[in-house]
């Protein structure tokens, strides 16, 4: 794949990690369009470098204040940092409802902190193969650490924790007993726990429910560090930074974090194939025409899906 | 596609709404065996006759108690009644674990009211196309009414709920700021809204901030009723069923019932399509050694993502 002269210009902003050509360059990745893949061609090969880092929990665990407090603490350590949030948003508006963050204004003069909203909808590929576009650009861009920040435990939040080579879960004292059961979605992706709000009453039982629900599921080498921060008040977030690099200096020496870089590799390819299966099917096979008179069809029950899709699937020679 | 014998027999039983012929085929058509294909057409050419009713909201908004009192309100009124429940999973476990629910108690004996759990995890083509699929199965074995009750404000959820022919959404008084932003992500697929536990305070400004978010949406037709409800003391569930058929009328006569089955059905078949170009993928392209060749070639940073897949494209001719 053969990338411009304006391409190639883009592709050294990145790597110089200039703010405006990264911004440029996300927003070619996102947009999916044939534009994105010369570029990313050139990106990927610059890659690897960056430890990426989930950060997931429930709604109102305090995720963003402690994404930015880890970022704040990452820069006085003088790291270069990249912070992708995955935010909910409406299925009309394309949107991200939660919008120009706080966070924003505390890091908007320094250069050396990139931060990205990302809606949860509209990604014609899925929001995990947008992810990993994303991370592609930043981590050639040369951040050190990149935060992946996402809100709920669907399965398109599970696939982006995924992506990160740590990922760290969020819980809070307090929250209510189905909240408090979503957890369990999230709790075995977890290599880092932190009990955010670690002020509020009820911490130690959410550290001893932790405890015991890691008491159940079999150990892969060591157990899950669990960290209690006042994300609010700054507390504890050195402590959390320090159990991150301890696992990641543990799952670098294990091999596991060789295999975890080669299930992402893996699962990328797995997941940009059938995107663009998926793009293929829109603009080739399942015209506006033909998928009207299919649509006629399964509607007067002359026909069923399943087998309307066999047809589409034997005229493409694949059956 | 042809039915075996055995199939005929399993397509009659649920024909005639047999409760161990239904969850036969349920379990037939989760697992997305070569089986499913002939049973589910069978049955598609039996459905349309259903009422389906997606139930949605965020965590702790009392939508399992509601659905089962919606539940017993219709068996009062002599209709049959389906319940698919799709419940946050375990990634690593598979099972449902809000689990075996009271409601289940509840209705056990009523052979009039069938209710199925799904796990929102491990649905290889998407959990979206499994519903779709148990729907089938439901509508086909002559449930009237079938309430589909889903949590969160995921791309799946929207997706489940985009199967409906009329959306409600359940809201609360009192949940926090960050569930209360989620919410406008099914703000605007609503078509009836379910103030529940509105015997607790700030019930009127639940009220307001709906209206106030309603007053800014362009109305195509009518405006979603807002129904106050709470639901363990079975009050305004009544209202709810009214509001629901009101909708449902209102609908059929202004063609918008027609236009949402028709976008439904070209929903599913785009579904059902990529679900099957997928599996393609994994048994016939992506093989487990090409795979490992190509994470090779990635890790090594000899090729990159997109790259990959145009190769393995233009090998399927599909360039």
């Amino acid at each position: 794949v053969k990338t411009s002269s304006l391409q190639a210009a883009l592709v050294e902003g990145v790597l110089r990690g200039e703010p405006r050509a990264i911004a440029r360059a996300i927003s070619v990745v996102e947009d999916g369009s044939m534009d994105a893949a010369p570029l990313l061609g050139a990106l990927y090969a610059r890659t690897g470098r960056g430890l990426i880092v989930g950060v997931t929990g429930p709604p109102g665990a305090g995720k963003s204040t402690l994404v930015d407090r880890m970022a704040a603490r990452l820069r006085k350590q003088g790291r270069t940092v990249g912070i992708v949030a995955v935010d909910p948003t409406s299925p009309f508006t394309g949107g991200a409802i939660l919008g120009d963050r706080v966070r924003m204004q505390a890091h908007a003069l320094d250069p050396g902190v990139f931060i990205r909203s990302m809606a949860t909808r509209g990604h014609l590929g899925g929001l995990a193969a947008t992810t990993g576009r994303v991370l592609t650009v930043l981590d050639a861009a040369g951040k050190e650490v990149i935060l992946v920040e996402t809100v709920g435990v669907g399965q398109d939040e599970v696939e982006v924790v995924g992506i990160a080579d740590v990922s760290v879960v969020v819980l809070v004292p307090g929250l209510g007993d189905e909240i408090q059961a979503l957890k369990a979605g999230i709790m075995e992706i977890a290599d880092v726990f932190v009990v955010n709000k670690a002020d509020r009453e009820g911490v130690d039982r959410v550290v001893a429910e932790i405890e015991s629900m890691l008491s159940l599921v079999p150990a892969e080498g060591r157990r899950p560090a669990i960290v209690t921060t006042v994300a609010c008040e700054d507390r504890g977030v050195a402590e959390l930074i320090d159990a991150i690099e301890a696992f990641r200096d543990e799952a670098h020496r294990s091999g596991l974090l060789v295999r975890r870089r080669r299930a992402q590799a893996g699962a990328l390819l797995q997941r940009e194939l059938e995107s663009r299966l998926a793009s293929f099917v829109r603009a080739r096979v399942l015209t506006a025409e033909e998928t009207e008179g299919i649509i006629d069809r399964l509607v007067g029950r002359e026909t069923d899906p399943l087998t309307a899709v066999e047809d589409v699937v034997g005229r493409l020679g694949l059956a």
